[in-house]
């Protein structure tokens, strides 16, 4: 198939519906509702959003491909390929599926993916993407599990792949003023184009792998963990981890900056939060806790693979 | 009193402290815990949290003074006084008390307060603070008891301050990306020095009756909705509600930014963030029901009082 950014929303629209299916699947439960939006500077998307089953108590898979003139805040960041138009703006293309699932259970950890295509038509464009793991209580057997597999997409396109990317998302999905970082990480990478040992059309293969191999990921850990036993103590740990969550995505995610800044559909943006989600001030765990344990992995550089 | 800004902190300490009796006093059951923290770079603070309380289910009262070399972001909002300080960075000194109100009922309102002083050694000093209140229901009756008691306070010092401050908390408490302010608003003001009609002094007195009115204010906001009665319903909204108080803390609130990136006393700086909030994908409110009518006043250039 031929490269366009019509046929790379195609596949994205595709892996939105396939990934829906195995959702619901291991959900048992509920079912994903679909809103068609349109965007009116140009484009627009399929929001599909789960909400209250058995597993997943919120949880959306967004697809989108909006277009038109590009907006001031991208020059800052690219304005190496930018500099030369001074006169005209150049027009640009993104598209991409992007992934918060919140569980109802404690013990089944909060995933987000995210795969994303760029372009403008001064001819510069690039992939990104990246899928990073929130667990409430860290389970090292599902975190090496979960490591494993991505290094795995990883190792089959490049050899150093895993490691650039697994220090970028340890970098990247990092909650400063906590100093915690968001949960085990997972791999992050953005503005891929072609390098030495990778023309644009093997970084697309890998891209499309990554995408790929998201629902069996998840389901796998979902089927490990959905029936395990939870207390209220472990129920009131999860709000208060959820809260860390959506201090991640308010203040540092780039993906709900962007949107809430470029005028996008707010409801799709911040399905990324969770349905309930608590502060407690000045939380202190019990000394040798399952909290405390958590608690103390949330840093960079382990080695989880 | 002389005016220096050991004696205004004193003065913060002492309205902490007013103000934690009344709202304990209000309150009925729980009580302020109090933890002293240090700055390492200089200065510190008293951080009065109640929490599970019989009205107030979490709330804080916190007073800091903190000081040192003045920050580097400082630099970029106040060029002008500081472009003569080239090879050496002012000192500053910032003190204030934050108040941030999260009730049980969803029939009680959330409240803000905010006084501060700062000052750098080159001669640069400022006032600032503001009060809004972010009722879940809104009840016209209490909102023109809240704006009229703002009025009076401002009106006592200045015949234009109302309306200024009134139209500045309008456009500071305004979530963008919702296209909804925050609440009711209040006022809102900042770097007060000196003017046309009124010295520092004078402005220092306004200040202080700001500071002053808190307390009245909300117990008897307190009073008059503590005891209505309310469903699941409204404690759903009231959910939701307080996620739009996360949203707004998070994305745009200048205290906050401040005092996360300037490596602040995270415990502290959200303490404003509710013990539990929630987030529904795209909720509608039913036609004609209260939480529309609430919804349809959020907005700014409502003459309240």
């Amino acid at each position: 198939m031929e490269i366009s950014k019509e046929n790379i929303s195609f596949w994205l629209k595709q892996l939105q519906s396939t990934i829906c299916d195995a959702l619901e699947k291991a959900d048992g439960k509920a079912k994903f509702s679909s809103e068609n939006w349109t965007r009116a500077e140009g484009g627009g998307g399929i929001s599909r959003v789960i909400q209250n089953g058995a597993v997943i108590e919120k949880g959306g898979v967004m697809y989108s491909a909006v277009h038109g003139d590009a907006p001031d805040f991208l020059f800052k960041e690219s304005e190496h390929t930018i500099a030369k138009e001074k006169t005209e703006k150049p027009k640009f293309y993104a598209t991409g599926v992007s992934i918060v699932i919140h569980p109802v259970s404690p013990m089944v950890p909060i995933i987000h993916m995210n795969v994303r295509y760029f372009e403008m038509d001064n001819g510069t464009k690039w992939l990104g993407g990246g899928i990073d793991l929130t667990p409430h209580y860290i389970n090292e057997t599902d975190a090496k599990f979960f490591h494993s597999e991505l290094k795995k997409v990883c190792d089959k396109h490049h050899s150093t792949y895993y490691a650039q990317f697994k220090k970028w998302a340890d970098d990247y999905f990092f909650i400063t003023h906590r100093k915690e970082t968001r949960g085990i990480g997972g791999i992050f990478f953005d503005r891929l184009n072609e390098n030495a040992e990778m023309s644009f059309e093997k970084n697309l293969a890998f891209w499309k792998d990554v995408g790929s191999s998201f629902a069996g990921i998840y389901t796998e850990l979902i089927s490990r963990n959905k029936d395990k036993t939870f207390t209220e103590k472990h129920k009131q740990w999860q709000l208060l981890r959820r809260g860390r969550y959506v201090e991640f995505n308010l203040v540092y995610d780039k993906g709900t900056k962007f949107g809430l800044e470029s005028n996008g559909r707010v409801e799709s943006i911040l399905m990324s939060l969770p349905k309930f989600a608590s502060w407690e001030y000045d939380h202190k765990n019990e000394v040798g806790s399952e909290e405390e344990r958590t608690l103390s992995l949330l840093k960079k550089e382990i080695n989880w693979a």
